[in-house]
């Protein structure tokens, strides 16, 4: 059969799984929430990366560590809390390099000291390709959780820094010919094989959650299968519906010279490229434009905001009628 | 190159993790231990099975399924805790059928509601060959907690239960042709393909550690590698060498069976099979013989006792003299 979207397995999981009321938020957020030590939660979150699928078979395997980690720190940083310890299973091709395996370690090793986590640990065992897989516990101030749920008709939806890079940069290194300068591909490919947790901002949106600092969010998530999939899982878990002004979206510079270079829109990559890492959330405060966060220093952008359930998921190009925004799921490569 | 043992690939991984003071043990035991609520340690595990690697390709997915998370709970039992909340990762190939993937999932299900625990969360993907990875939390009464480490010169070697049967399985699903009773490949194909966690046994060596039940465990790990490498991992772990005298050994006529119908030494399954999932324990208490724990009812059998670390590992046969006994590593088929 076709791979199921990710959501329909995950419902399937959902139905099978007992209840227990340690479980405060159970299967379909970015992480687990459950019962943690006196006013917190333990958050726990996992990802499977499969040479082929999440990453090219000769890509740099220190790379490959770090963001295996760091696609877990994300999920963290949605929630609002911070990563503490890490079990990691590797499975290892019969043909790979002793120096690979040492690289691998190295930027698991390097994640971790970015992070102030700790890996304690792990499985190693054969397997076809190269496996990895992470499960990453954290945790959050039970006042500072931030949840896909909780977004009301008329917050504004805002997202950290830019979109697209990374769909762009994945393109950069499927068409070598594509014909860009060479500090643009450079930066484009580091965002595709190198992607940074917005942990800072993610602490931050927390304590903006917490009443201690600014904006106060509403509902929360990382921008990992496209900001097309991921408003509509925040839309879904939230009840509501939601409207994007295409000419809003923050799109750099790099991007648009890539979608000159390969004949598409670079909305397109926006929208459905997926693996931004960014953070993707809903604010009661009714300022629009781009901001700071005030500590981190991280800039997010009012994307558009959210309507009624019924109006659905719309997108606005130009001076055209808000039109249905398609999933156009993030497909991996 | 070839696979480095893994315990050669966790020493490095050790290397890599910095410290941090909630880690009470890290890498190295069945699971990483850290601290909890009240009172209690969270245990933290983890296990990668790959299709061809650790099952058979056309294995049925529910067993599948249930020994995923069976091995992972037998890692808490060995710990003396019990199994709280685990996180599925599921790689599947393009094509499998939906049927697979449901008897999958039900197989998941059901070994929680055996164990009263929880699927929090998961990820699933696409993978060249059917892949599953559980990382499992538990948590156990810091006066319970049952380490690698703690066997003392003069302590008795126990087991639970039965050793090779889980190997014994593996060689009849190998080879068909081996004429054994159909009831006794029945028993041993199910030991391979569905191994029992010993969560009530490690309980109930847990209440012992704790001085409100018997035997007092002074160390435990449960069997996965086979009885010569656990031993091993056990004996490194405490700074000590073991005894084991074969004639010792629990190994039931099935076994025997196989071994005659095979033409190999039964003592070999039970040595180096693995995958019994078994509780090897070692005790201050100085009887001798096969007893049971009373609340479970579990079986277990001594079967030799620490000596010094200078005297090695030996294992004697019959009325020879003792022999060093060879790592003779379980080798995944």
């Amino acid at each position: 059969m076709s791979l199921p979207g990710e959501f329909e397995l995950i419902r399937t999981l959902q139905q099978y799984a007992p209840s227990h009321p340690g479980v405060r938020v159970g299967i379909g957020d970015d992480t687990a929430v459950l019962d943690g030590p006196a006013g917190k939660y333990t958050l726990l979150a996992t990802d499977l990366l499969v040479a082929g699928e999440h990453f090219f078979p000769d890509a740099d395997t220190y790379a490959v560590g770090r963001k295996s980690l760091a696609v877990n720190v994300s999920d963290i940083a949605a929630m609002g809390g911070y990563p503490t310890y890490a079990v990691v299973s590797v499975g290892l091709p019969a043909d790979i390099s002793a120096a690979k395996v040492e690289r691998l370690y190295a930027g698991l090793r390097d994640e971790c000291l970015l992070h102030g986590m700790t890996i304690v640990g792990g499985d190693t065992v054969r397997a076809p390709v190269l496996t990895i897989n992470v499960a990453l516990q954290g945790e959050v101030e039970s006042d500072r959780l931030l949840l896909r749920k909780g977004a009301l008709v008329g917050d504004k939806l805002c997202v950290t820094n830019r979109l697209g890079e990374a769909a762009a940069g994945l393109l950069l290194l499927q068409r070598p010919e594509l014909s860009v300068p060479y500090a643009v591909r450079q930066r484009l490919e580091l965002a595709q094989t190198r992607p940074v947790a917005r942990l800072q901002a993610g602490r931050e949106l927390g304590e903006g959650r917490a009443g201690t600092g600014v904006p106060f969010p509403t509902a929360a998530l990382d921008v990992s299968d496209g900001l097309a999939g991921d408003v509509r899982h925040l839309c879904l878990a939230s009840g509501v519906g939601a409207f994007i002004d295409a000419n809003l979206l923050p799109v750099s510079d790099d991007v648009l010279a890539v979608g000159v270079a390969a004949g598409i829109d670079p909305l397109q990559l926006a929208l459905s490229g997926g693996e931004d890492y960014e953070l993707l959330f809903t604010t009661s405060s009714q300022r629009t434009g781009r901001h700071t966060l005030p500590r981190s220093g991280t800039s997010y952008t009012v994307i558009g905001e959210i309507v009624p359930a019924a109006d659905g998921i719309l997108l606005q190009r130009g001076d055209a009628p808000p039109e249905p925004l398609q999933a156009g799921g993030y497909t991996h490569f």
